[in-house]
């Protein structure tokens, strides 16, 4: 073994001090968001009245390559940060490669994922504009959680509306939510107007994402010091999680390291962003080689089979246009598919790198991911949670080509979160009855007749 | 705030080199094992054909203070290991105390809890000594999943007999091991001959921890090349324990600080005793006044109100009888009460001690215990196991005393596992039908009048 310790930690003043704001760092300017009535470019005063101030600042932030983290925010994320760097040793020597395998493992915390880095942000900024609560939806609960702890530090009253099917199958998740103190009302509810609508039109409904977004905004809109937060998708979301790919490169430069591929997974693009961010700066710049490379699942494959188009981000069409991968707004990926990444559409940041060839995407079906997430907990010790095991799977192949090609590359992994609230999904593996998840052109082809013509 | 950050880590150079064999340090030495039939003294070739080898000549190890840890199992600590020591800053403030409390937390890994730290060592010891598998038992899942996690690395067959109510009640628990590679088999089972003896005699029983330890035993009795690994209350899981308590103690050295109160939850004694440890052989020494304070719950108040006798360690009275503190092996406690920490025993070495005052031990009734963790969460973040609550309810109760007496005190708490499988019991507490788990005089009575006469 070389001089590489498993995990590279940093002592608490080696702790990034300020977000990096890809935004400002771009080729080219993104294309502005439209308000879909009017085709115009959407202002930060239109976005005042649902987003915290401060988060409306970041979205539009396109001049300051750095971002001061607030202080009280530091302090937040030294509990539960650095998260670790770890050399895969155990895998190395399993795949036989030459490769260096480095994961950046965000599961730690109580929230399971990395979610909580743009929650703790996105709270401390509602309470800072001295509002008193906060709205959101969650699906799968990771960004719920995180959310609630968030709330829970700064005193916030917080609504979740989690998606109704998955509140009876994960009481567990609402149960953490509700010691944290949050409120969580299954959706659609009888709550909201749009909720008691959508009740009469879908009696019986299990709800959706789209429809829990509607309600927590509207419930937002029309409570007093309140706004709505949202844990992907959008710039100010990428920014808050570009800690984790800081952390990377700073633990990194300790040791005079630098990655030859970084690896993310991809669904709306939060975490990958937040981990590509000072590689792809540099990449920008002309000053390194680097190959990013974000993986999605076969059954909800935005950028490897998706459009460059407007679109819009919600369901229920509420949002404004963004120009970005989509594969539809009224896109839903089979039920069969396990965890998170899948959304529609696709961060607008990641979304323009993409297109302009400084990023790369695969995607794979399930049951080669679930085999590389067994085997990766076994070996490395850390049950992965589904999204991160794409990523995982991805970097072990990128790591057999370096030992059929006798390259000795640096990889790292970004491994969002840990699997212990996708021990269904992990059932239906081991039990053989998990489905691969291919998506079909007849599937694709009716998503990508959604996307309005612009 | 003061020059020490949030959270003290090790460098992997600074990790201890050798577990602290407590057993070699006391001021008096233990009371032999009796074998139950012939009273006398049990010998480490009576325990061979159950347990590895190298674990029974720890168990009876009365003369090395420090036995090296072996290099593997260093390569694996190094895996999940330093667990953070952290500062609990947020709670100091929150509680306005002058007191310090750092607290242990052993919960990141994948198992969630400290059983990682034993099951690494005797993974590895049945890996050297040739055989192909071990088998255990579990309750809730900790200790099992624990040791699933180190067969997988190790490539030893695993069979877990799960108790059968439990298995019901938690299937992704079962879901996890089988992710390792273990078989687990619900327990009573028709695959053992004491299994299907109590399937005839008790037809639709839920099982019992008791007759789930049967049954591995008499799995790895039967077997080539299989023994049977314990999760606590034996000496030489309090040896590998005290990779806790050595970290802690190396930390705190970095900063050149002390603790005057280490607090730990209790229920076989390993973590506790794995936890003291180093303290405990100072304060022994006559080197340091340190409060070595054990904190169980009010339903299973083996120190607080049991006996010290000898007695046996299992239910079904198969073990060699140990002298410790004891509520009787037939005790079982409330089924309202929540976690671990429900053995009717106590492990020799915690027991002694506690005999000859070198430890204190309070009980809490559990809902004091659940309002700690709730705060706990919400201040410092992380989810607390039930078990480590009640440490975490002793803490603050000690810090509130500091504040009343203005008492600058450093207190050390060892917070050994996540909540995140216990979220039935949070449901519980948060919809205020848990209830208090108080035990009656008549339930002490009928426990310890079957502690038989020796």
């Amino acid at each position: 073994m070389s001089d590489i310790p498993y995990k590279i930690y940093l002592d608490e003043n080696e702790m990034p001090q300020a977000w990096l704001n890809l935004q400002a760092c771009l080729p080219e300017p993104l294309d502005p968001m439209l308000n879909p009535q009017t085709k115009q470019p959407v202002s930060a005063a239109d976005m005042e009245p649902v987003f915290c101030h401060e988060a409306v600042l970041q979205e539009f932030n396109t001049t300051d390559k750095f971002i001061p983290i607030p202080q009280s925010v530091r302090d937040f994320y030294v509990m539960y940060r650095p998260s670790p760097l770890v050399r895969a040793y155990n895998l190395e020597k399993y795949l036989q490669t030459p490769a260096e395998i480095y994961y950046k493992f965000e599961g730690t915390n109580t929230s399971g994922s990395h979610k909580l880095n743009s929650a703790v942000a996105q709270a401390y900024f509602a309470k800072q504009q001295g509002l008193t609560s906060l709205t959101t939806e969650t699906g799968a609960g990771q960004w719920g959680t995180a959310l609630s702890m968030a709330c829970g530090f700064y005193d916030l009253k917080l609504t979740v509306f989690m998606v109704k099917v998955s509140s009876e199958q994960k009481p567990y998740r609402k149960a953490v939510m509700e010691t944290y103190g949050a409120k969580v009302i299954p959706s659609p509810s009888e709550t909201t107007q749009i909720g008691r609508q959508i009740l009469r039109e879908h009696p019986g409904t299990g709800g959706s994402l789209g429809c829990a977004v509607s309600e927590a905004m509207e419930v937002a809109l029309h409570t007093e010091n309140c706004r709505y937060a949202l844990g992907s998708v959008m710039n100010h979301v990428i920014l808050h999680q570009t800690i984790i790919g800081l952390e990377c490169q700073k633990a990194m430069q300790k040791y005079d390291i630098y990655p030859d591929v970084v690896v993310g997974c991809i669904g709306g693009g939060s975490n990958f962003g937040g981990l590509i961010a000072p590689f792809a700066v540099d990449k920008i710049a002309g000053e390194r080689e680097v190959r990013l490379l974000a993986v999605e699942p076969a059954s909800c494959p935005s950028l490897t089979r998706g459009k460059f188009a407007y679109d819009f981000g919600d369901t229920g069409r509420m949002t404004p246009l963004m120009k970005m991968y989509t594969l539809g707004s009224g896109f839903i990926p089979s039920p069969s598919h396990a965890g998170g990444l899948r959304y529609h559409g696709m961060n607008p940041i990641v979304s323009k790198l993409y297109n302009m060839g400084y990023i790369d995407a695969v995607s794979y079906s399930q049951l080669k991911v679930f085999e590389a997430a067994k085997l990766f907990a076994r070996l490395e010790g850390y049950l992965p949670a589904p999204e991160s095991s794409h990523a995982i799977r991805a970097a072990i192949d990128e790591a057999v080509k370096c030992r059929e090609k006798g390259e000795k590359k640096r990889i790292l992994v970004g491994v969002t979160g840990t699997g212990y609230f996708d021990l269904a999904a992990y059932q239906a593996y081991n039990s053989g009855s998990m489905e691969d998840g291919q998506l079909s052109e007849e599937e694709l082809r009716s998503g990508l007749a959604g996307v309005p013509k612009v």
